[in-house]
């Protein structure tokens, strides 16, 4: 028995998202159901909803930075309970056979991940994302939203969130370490928040100053522009670890030029166009590049569990379903400080 | 008092090395002479005497893979004693206070690390190489050769073994992991061995299959041909580690789709342009792009005992002094299985 559900969704790509009503399925033994709160509004829910990435699934419901309370649950399900605070992320299901999945990276499913949006499922159904009231997702595949962080500034930790985490643990940004961390947007601003809880020393590196007082109150050391040629022998041979959020095309050389020996760069952000890259500036210093996607669901529970225990959560503007077209265009510009989160009420409004 | 010694030089930029003399400092109080007994030709020699790498100080005497025997020691040295089988690599000398040199990464020595020719010493004075009957050299950047190694097989491990060593054990080339070399020259024939040794499973990348039967008798248990398309969909997410050992600019997105989840491809040839690199190669499968660069003093000591305690040596071809010409142009020509070493005996006849 399918559940009509109030969404969002771009009819074809490019339009502009309205509402709409969705099916989702009936809760199955494994599943549970969540009443969606709040989602988060990612830049590639912008990228796909307007077919940046080649031929999606229309219509399209995006989201996949959901934050809920579960409302019901299947007959097997163990993990969670009616009344549970929950989050979905970029991802609602896998092989669960494959190496990666058995090694928790699930994100990497040699079978192919299923997307929480503009992906099909194993039934071959496409999946619609957060922009709805409510999503039905197998427990495996859903994270425990602890105590002591709001479900709306959590909701963006799902992918903005995890994104940073993973490779800040993995290149173990920690005391001691200098960290820089390129852009200081939805991704950047929770990069910096988390390296500081982790004890590294932070440098925020953006195009200009404009976001100084942004990027120190939110605990960075440090805060360079990018556009001043100077800080570029400056900072030559500085940081154990650079991450970059943006999905410019940088000087991929001239970051390299600020590692120090062993040092890694790690993109999250992804430039459409390929990248010029000396071998010499790998070789000189035993340098890394690197690149980072999403994280296992385990990885994720232990960055929300991170960022409870610390009280992180992002910064946000919460609008309503109304304004989705509208905050489309400023996360364009880069007019937002620092996530768009839907307040999911507002969906069936 | 300084010791004139018979030596061959580059008298010009890409003059024919024709014999000569150069003088040798007096042993100081940390100093160890060494009777030279093989020097290796390493393809940077080639490139360092045509002054393919810009300015080079000539005449020059190349030579950065020397093994012999100590002759005679300053009164301060405790490492070593005459009658010692000992070796020098591409390096003599450091700041030996950085952070790079304290923590025994003397080659990125943060002052400026000493060359072992082309390159000026602590009293501004021009270092001359290996192809010379004798070299002094501080015995903290001396290495010792361990008996169970012949000094002919030893030398050229003194660049090609650390070189290959260094990042098949940074990235854990070992039991259960799946390892790519490309190329299989002097650098690769001696990274398909040590790979071997430490338990990996090892594949060679090359061109044709014309090196094949070299390939599995070094002791590689597959070989491919990368002029072969079918290559790279066939082995595609197959390799933990790759190593390119070519200064050919290769499609790096193709050989970085070789790579499984968390795979690194580590780069020790380095093509003289820029490559390009499409980001989403790296951030698909949590990817790195790495370069390494030859190793420190103890990671080097590390390297000639664990091929010591292998059996390990290069595969080479003897030649007298008089051959070094010809063998600039067979290296050049990839004519060579798989380093020529020189009998140093012959450069004072």
């Amino acid at each position: 028995m399918t559940d009509q559900v109030p969404a969002y969704a771009a009819r074809t790509p490019g339009a502009p998202l309205a509402r709409t009503t969705i099916a989702r399925r009936a809760v199955g033994k494994h599943d549970v159901l969540i009443d969606i709160k709040y989602a988060g509004i990612c830049h590639s829910d912008i990228h796909q909803a307007r077919d940046d990435w080649g031929p999606g699934t229309f219509p399209m419901v995006p989201g996949h930075e959901i934050a809920g309370i579960v409302a019901a649950t299947g007959p097997g399900v163990t993990k969670y309970a009616v009344g549970d605070r929950v989050g979905v992320g970029c991802f609602v299901d896998s092989c669960r056979r494959c190496e990666n999945c058995r090694q928790g990276r699930e994100q990497f499913c040699l079978e192919g991940v299923t997307f929480t949006y503009n992906s099909l499922d194993k039934n071959g159904e496409p999946t619609h994302g957060g922009y709805s009231s409510r999503i039905v997702v197998d427990e495996n595949y859903v994270l425990g939203i602890p105590e002591g962080i709001a479900l709306d500034v959590a909701a963006p930790l799902l992918c903005a969130g995890i994104t940073l985490y993973s490779p800040l643990a993995r290149w173990k940004a920690g005391p001691g370490k200098n960290v820089a961390i390129i852009g200081l947007g939805g991704l950047g601003h929770i990069g910096v928040k988390i390296a500081h809880a982790l004890g590294a020393e932070v440098t925020v590196l953006s195009q200009t100053l404009n976001k100084r007082d942004d990027g120190i109150r939110l605990g960075a050391d440090h805060f360079h522009a990018t556009n001043d040629p100077e800080t570029f022998t400056k900072l030559a041979g500085s940081f154990d670890l650079i991450v970059s959020t943006v999905s410019a095309t940088l000087d991929m050389d001239a970051y390299l030029g600020l590692l120090k020996t062993d040092g890694a760069l790690v993109n999250v952000g992804a430039p459409a166009l390929p990248n010029s890259v000396s071998m010499h500036s790998l070789i000189g210093g035993n340098k890394t590049l690197a690149g980072s996607m999403i994280g296992g669901i385990a990885e994720t529970q232990e960055m929300l569990d991170f960022c409870a225990a610390r009280g992180l959560g992002t910064e946000i503007e919460v609008i309503s379903a109304e304004q989705i077209n509208e905050a489309y265009e400023r996360v364009t510009a880069s007019d937002v400080r620092f996530r768009f989160v839907i307040d999911a009420a507002t969906f069936a409004a």
